[in-house]
């Protein structure tokens, strides 16, 4: 089932409630978070709510949902809706006023969510995924999680026109790998783990922040955050993407080259075990 | 007054339309225009349309709209409304789907238009803006006019943070200036005028077009579209800024610097003037 939620009322999806000067519909002028339900469970919220508060200072969108009463509203949507496993997607734009670029006066921030059933796709990280290379033509806020999304839907456009499952995009004033459209990029070289440094370039995702603070160090790898090329890339014996829906799944292909020998390494292997792991702690189960 | 007009009605503007996973409030998948109403009559339609139709075509959007068709919602909402000045803003966004960052399949875009009283400032024609300098941070396609507007949100609110009246942006990385928040940026320097050249990095506008193509060639001007320095910009003895509801507004002090004696110049004045005789040709009066 799905169910949606607009400005304090649980709705039915197809109900009509947002107006046309929402500047979220006309700027893009909000902030969003997706969360991954397991077993009827939020795993990570509190990471989840921890970035929305900071998406919301930094575009100085007010603060007006506690973390309390967000996951709370989190909570009624798994009970109201019935799902046991999938996504609880929420957006907090700036309000409606009379279209103007600048931040409008008193203006009342609204927050709307859905949820629906989804699955993890098992058969990717059992078999890796295929990627394409694109520019990163994103803005240089990119560490915000907002609503400018554009950038991020050509980039995973391009991977649906080649026919493959994923996107990583690099700068071309750098060539320097940037992140996925919508997940973050790791790869394996040598016995060490690397990933582009926190910056404004890329999104700090839950997923990689768990693997960076948690994971990584309690399987005793090597980190080094730093960022490389797609040609380091290319060359790498493992590579993989992280994403609340991802969790960690292997990349084996990257545009022309394969990556290792086409198979999911046993570093990505044992990270994705260990997520897993963490999930079942805190969700008691993986469905 | 003013009117709404969404997927074939004619709303108000506090009817709820819009359903939570339209990919404008999600993703500001989509584009948009905004005209000029004088007199009762649109300025430049037909180039705010043939850009909106180049929008939609870079971003993928299906064109369901003719142009015919747009006109006639155009004239309708300026009857229905009884605005004689004002401005009609209208955006399509790609339509509505379960939230999935590629394409969805088989969607069809959305129209929705808003009509307004609203009169050019001016004043600020005849005194001349003050102008703050900020980084432009935008994505690198913003030669598309399109609904991921947070970067020119941001810039526009620069100026008020500072209490100016407008935001010129540069890019960090060549020390050059592109545009204003929503305006083209032009300066006059020993009897040239320079701006932009039309790329990736700004939008293409129809006032700009106007100036370039008509105006400054008919008052027998020099134009130079070569990108220059905020130091440039600052060292000019006249500079201005040009939209739709801008139309020719000259910029007097630009961050700490005085632009020429800091009095709108002669060459903008006599630009102001010829556009304002093009006005007048098309809609029969300015007001």
């Amino acid at each position: 089932m799905e169910l949606g939620f607009f400005d304090g009322e649980f709705i039915d999806l197809k109900e009509r409630r947002v107006l046309l000067e929402d500047r979220g519909y006309q700027f893009g002028d909000g902030i969003y978070e997706a969360t991954h339900v397991y077993n009827g469970k939020c795993f990570a919220l509190d990471r989840h709510l921890a970035r929305c508060r900071r998406s919301l200072r930094e575009l100085r969108i007010p603060i007006t949902y506690m973390d309390e009463e967000l996951t709370a509203i989190h909570n009624d949507l798994i009970q109201k809706s019935g799902v046991k496993n999938g996504v609880i997607y929420f957006q907090i734009t700036r309000g409606v006023a009379k279209r103007n670029h600048a931040f409008p006066d008193s203006v009342v921030p609204l927050l709307s969510m859905t949820i629906r059933e989804s699955k993890t796709n098992t058969k990717w990280q059992e078999e890796g995924i295929h990627c394409t290379l694109f520019e990163d033509i994103r803005w240089l806020r990119c560490d915000i999680k907002s609503l400018n999304l554009l950038g991020n839907v050509l980039a995973k456009q391009a991977s649906h026109d080649k026919n493959v499952q994923g996107t990583i995009q690099y700068r071309k004033d750098t060539n320097l790998i940037t992140e996925g459209s919508s997940s973050n990029f790791f790869v394996v070289k040598d016995g060490v783990i690397w990933t582009h440094p926190i910056s404004n370039l890329i999104l700090k995702g839950v997923t990689r922040s768990i693997l960076v603070e948690k994971i990584i160090p309690s399987l005793g790898y090597t980190l080094v955050e730093k960022a490389f090329t797609p040609e380091f890339a290319k060359s790498a014996d493992e590579a993989f993407a992280t994403s609340t829906s991802l969790e960690v799944t292997p990349v084996v292909h990257l545009e022309d080259a394969t990556i290792g020998n086409g198979k999911p390494g046993d570093v990505t292997k044992s990270l994705l075990a260990a997520y897993h792991d963490l999930v079942k702690k805190e969700c008691g189960s993986l469905s």
